[in-house]
């Protein structure tokens, strides 16, 4: 005689009738909950979000709001706007050396870089059939295969090399199902930039096999070290194995704007202009104006922002020497993060939940980006330099 | 020897091999390049597109690009804002007796109700069930149903009662594996809006069978007989059993926005919630804000528009039946569209072609929204009445 536990429990059997397989598969995330703490409580300095600190350049906001004002509210073509398109490929080729022929038919304009992975897996991954993922890798990585029914094979990467990606590996666990590899270089959350040499390696094996890499050049640049960024696409022959995927959200800190684009070959463009109908269309029609001209800034624009990070990188590495409960094996060389490993012996959960609670610090737990991430936090410096120094020293205060 | 037709049909079978089967199996659809027709040939009166041919309301655009000159640049939460998601409560339950108890777990605003149609699915749907859909019906229904590799049930409708749905089709043809059934009142392309005796009726079927019902209410504002809108959702009982999916894009004449909505039980949209971060993390912020405006407005915009489109209603009815080469069985009642019979015995592809070529006026073939609209065209007025005017008499004037 339990009657609300009763229909609790009769509840929760049909729920979990009702919904299917592949979501209640899926891990769960902090991922949210992390950006809502981040944005809610005003005592905590967090080194978790994955998004820049500074607000859109204000010629894109002025040209966004001129746009909206001359009545560009309509749908754009479901591949995007020409005249971004053509943009697009300017850029391509200048910044990258991807050489794109014709834009109209080789680019997509998607919703960030997220929608452009999700249409391209679609495009490519039949239920069952494999993916190469990166282990740490970016967290959406592995459930978006598992949301097209395919199977993530994971690549194990250890910080003692600084997490780069073995070509061998590639080759070892490549099956007759195996049909594409997610790279990401920069990479989130390692920071990690694969050096041209090793990209030629792995484009080795990516003609042997006949696989096609899900190039995500989210951070492109956002390179500090020695090395430059290399776009997979523009390596000898891959143009037919390689779908290109970037951002305006990290280059042009309008992560708001929800733009990004995928180029490659029309063969696979095409499909993927004709299943975005049934994704979201196409994306805001005026944020694609404003993504336009911030392509056409001046490059002082990007150099600033960038050159603010190499600051905060370099005082972040300073202070993750001088932390006892931190060890970097190898210093990163892109993105805006580092993954230090945790020297404690603690899981990543409960050292994150202890520098929270004890010195109201934010980090991300290391294990949120896959199993090999597991003894391993994510810190961010997408931050001001103070408070960035400020987080350490309240760690430090309390024995971290 | 002829390397270069060899070599096209080497690359031929290899992006055969490439490409996924969900995506080869899709029907090939004309949309995008009707849309291009559209927008390029201004010798061309278009009754094609399905869109408002209003711009977006001023004050929404006046408060987006306040919103982005306030740096509201940045991500928001993957379900979106916490103040439209209340605002969106407020309108379900005053505009459709749709009660939310907690928006910010019942609610998710997604990317058009286009994003949250293939997030419910996701939800919802394992590979090989089944889902309900109406033929003819809004064209991207189907297809969608393959990419999440489910299987879509055809509900054939026919004109002679006004394309309405019966229960009872919907009982016969229920096996194990069905899952949902998306309903669209008013509907696209058929312009029918459901009475609210036959969505009791298809009410008690759901509950008999326990499936969800994906309600996309993308025309909601647009009825215009005798029969009123009517929510699935607000039907008793039908909260456990409904996903309502409605948009800014049609009531607001906002469709470049990228905004719609989609509410249901905290089960079902906690999870879209979870999965929309793989999709496309959130919909663009300033963008949400601009939406958070419009439902803010007086309902005197919604109503304007609404009654321009009742006027081209009855000039369009008016024009259609004196037009030999068309029929309508029965008067639709919503949405902007009409779909009449072609009387000629002509397929509705060569009809279109036909018109096109020797009228300059553009309609869409009835067959790109199911073989039951083979033999219909779908006609849209939401166009200036001096354009559907002149597009009919262009039409007489070759013999139609």
């Amino acid at each position: 005689m339990q009657p609300t536990k009763k229909n609790k429990n009769v509840s929760t059997a049909r729920w979990k009738h009702i919904l299917s397989e592949r979501v209640q598969q899926l891990p769960a995330s902090e991922f949210d909950q992390i950006m809502r703490i981040s944005k809610e409580n005003k005592n905590v300095i967090s080194l978790g979000p994955g998004e820049p600190d500074f607000d859109a350049p204000k010629p894109v906001i002025d040209y966004t709001a001129k746009m909206l004002e001359a009545g560009k509210t309509h749908y754009s073509s479901t591949s995007g706007l020409a005249e971004l398109k053509e943009a697009i490929a300017k850029k391509l080729s200048k910044d990258n050396r991807v050489h794109v022929e014709d834009p109209q038919t080789e680019i997509c304009v998607t919703a960030g870089s997220t929608e452009g992975l999700i249409l391209g897996l679609m495009t490519i991954v039949d239920p069952g059939e494999e993916v190469f993922v990166p282990n740490p890798g970016f967290l959406a990585y592995t459930p978006m295969v598992d949301l097209v029914t395919g199977f993530a094979i994971q690549l194990p990467l250890v910080d003692t090399d600084g997490f780069q990606l073995h070509p061998e590996m590639i080759e070892e666990k490549c099956t007759e199902k195996t049909r594409a590899l997610i790279l990401n270089t920069p990479s989130n959350p390692t920071g990690t930039v694969l050096k041209k040499k090793v990209l030629e390696e792995i484009a080795d094996v990516i003609v042997e096999k006949d696989l096609i890499v899900l190039s995500d050049e989210a951070y492109e640049k956002f390179v500090f070290g020695k090395e430059k960024h290399v776009s997979f696409a523009s390596l000898n022959g891959m143009h037919e194995h390689t779908l290109t995927l970037q951002t305006m959200s990290k280059s042009y800190a309008m992560p708001g704007y929800r733009i990004g684009y995928i180029a490659g070959h029309h063969e696979l463009i095409q499909e993927i202009n004709r299943i975005h109908i049934y994704t979201s269309l196409a994306p805001s029609t005026a944020n694609q104006y404003g993504a336009l001209k911030a392509l056409q800034l001046p490059t002082s624009y990007v150099e600033k922002m960038r050159n603010s990070y190499a600051k905060r990188r370099e005082l972040m590495l300073k202070l993750i020497h001088q932390t006892q409960s931190l060890h970097l094996a190898k210093e990163p060389e892109g993105a805006f993060y580092m993954f230090p490993r945790i020297t404690e012996g603690k899981t990543s959960q409960q050292y994150a939940h202890d520098v929270l609670n004890r010195a109201q610090v934010l980090v991300v737990p290391g294990n949120e980006f896959g199993n090999k991430g597991q003894g391993f936090v994510r810190m961010s410096y997408a931050t001001q330099k103070e408070k960035i120094q400020e987080a350490f020293e309240r760690m430090w205060e309390k024995g971290f």
